[in-house]
């Protein structure tokens, strides 16, 4: 997963290994800041607009003043990626920080912004996708305004560490039983044609693909029903799928060691797929389904 | 408030200018990591031992492999003041994240801490704590486990800002109404004689004055009472105070424009003053009482 040599920041492109920041940064001491995973196929942004509308409705939230407009950062994100070359998949990683200043909670009005974003080699990960996931439930202990996208991250770190070392995929996260997210990513539950999904609050991520997955729902008369559902719900669920920006639309096969529609995928998740390949132009030899026909 | 020169670091003492972040920081991009902030009085700790103690236990639990041992950390935050020639007030700033490694939630297992940690110039704030200070309230939205002194503290951030922008030194957050503690501070309400402040669960910090606070109230027969009250509660206090290590006791004589105490500081705050003077060994001459007598 090599990281491209040049990295876009508020006021240039640098090569990466002189990238240098500053001794107090809000950022590193106070996770002051914001981020967006955006990704990239075949050399070209998928979902770009509603990633850089959501790090301007997140910037907003925190009073973050963005370095550039959002017409500037377009052509900023575009020339990051010409500058490297990009032609194959990929992901670009774009932080901003409140800016540097002696160490205080409250903040000072005219620090300037810290940015940098930058391009790592993400090839779409079939395997997963093809065959689903497997996943723990966790208590979701993470503040009450995950809408905004920002970098307090440690407990979805903890939440996806603790995943990890059991063998799984995704912590499934839930606040007294009541299904959030997981720790990366947005969750579905389809039960009797319909897909379930916990409401876009300010307590989860407004999901890009999320949005995506509403709108294919919507084309194909899948009712998708905002409203939580619960950790008990899930042993009742004809299909479970998770969604972010790096995993696309992955399906779930098992969650605490017991599987889900005995661990097959079913077939409103495999539409989602079908429909996130034909939306985001994935050609016909990198799709899940070429090596299924 | 000039930060010294000299940093400590994982590795050696570096001048501050020298200080340099690898690219892929887990605290810069997650906040993954831990903090103290440890006050200094004519040259000396003061609380070494619960600061330590503190770092550890929050190390423990997020995981992180503190690079020194206890004793180690002792020995080096001696040298950081040595060889800063530091003789009068200030502060220590002490921040360890889990290291640099490729962006990933789950971490590897092998990566070697960041630490650093500096010295600031803290004059004590002989004012606020004479004269008392003003707050507001605020919802509490940070995650539930604040006893971990983490770096994630955008909540914190953005109560202190709403605070601060109102004029205020500190934003009391409350839970539904029942108060936790103070964006960076713990808070006490007096009531016939009686201490009362929120237990040392998970979802606050346990201050290192708190625990003085704690042992001052025993050695004074006053009641320690670890029981959340209420923001409607604050209406009928006799005393309202908080605690830090940079605010050490500060007097509360208004909450979201209303008067505590008709604005008079309490004699149990004073107490509390007089009793962290004694124990900080505190000269005469910088006491917060002397200037009364």
């Amino acid at each position: 997963m090599s990281v491209y040599d040049y990295v876009l920041t508020q006021t240039n492109f640098v090569r990466k290994d002189d990238l240098n920041y500053p001794f107090e940064e809000r950022g590193l001491q106070f996770g002051d800041g914001i981020y967006e995973v955006i990704r990239v196929y075949n050399g070209k942004y998928y979902l770009i607009n509603e990633h850089v509308e959501r790090l301007y409705r997140s910037a907003e939230a925190v009073r973050i003043e963005l370095p550039f407009t959002e017409k500037e950062m377009y052509s900023h994100l575009d020339e990051l990626l010409n500058k490297n070359n990009i032609e194959s998949d990929a992901k670009v990683y774009l932080q901003v920080t409140r800016g540097s200043a002696p160490r205080d909670h409250s903040f000072p009005l005219n620090t300037t912004a810290n940015l940098y974003a930058y391009v790592q080699d993400l090839p779409r990960k079939m395997n997963i996708m093809r065959e689903g996931v497997t996943t723990i439930t966790e208590p979701d202990v993470r503040w009450d305004w995950c809408y905004i996208k920002s970098l307090n991250l440690l407990p979805n770190v903890m939440a996806k560490q603790t995943a990890s070392e059991q063998g799984c995929f995704e912590a499934i996260l839930h606040k007294d039983g009541e299904v959030t997210e997981c720790s990366s990513s947005n969750i579905y539950l389809v039960r009797e044609g319909k897909v379930h999904t916990h409401p876009a609050k300010k307590n989860i991520l407004h999901g890009c693909v999320r949005m995506r997955v509403e709108q294919f729902c919507k084309e194909e008369s899948i009712p998708f029903i905002e409203e939580a559902f619960r950790v008990e719900d899930i042993q009742y669920a004809d299909e479970l799928f998770l969604s972010s920006s790096t995993a696309e639309v992955t399906p779930i096969i098992k969650v605490d060691g017991k599987p889900v529609r005995e661990g097959m995928v079913g077939e409103i998740t495999r539409k989602m797929q079908e429909k996130y390949e034909q939306d985001a132009g994935i050609i016909e030899s990198a799709s899940i389904f070429a090596k299924e026909v």
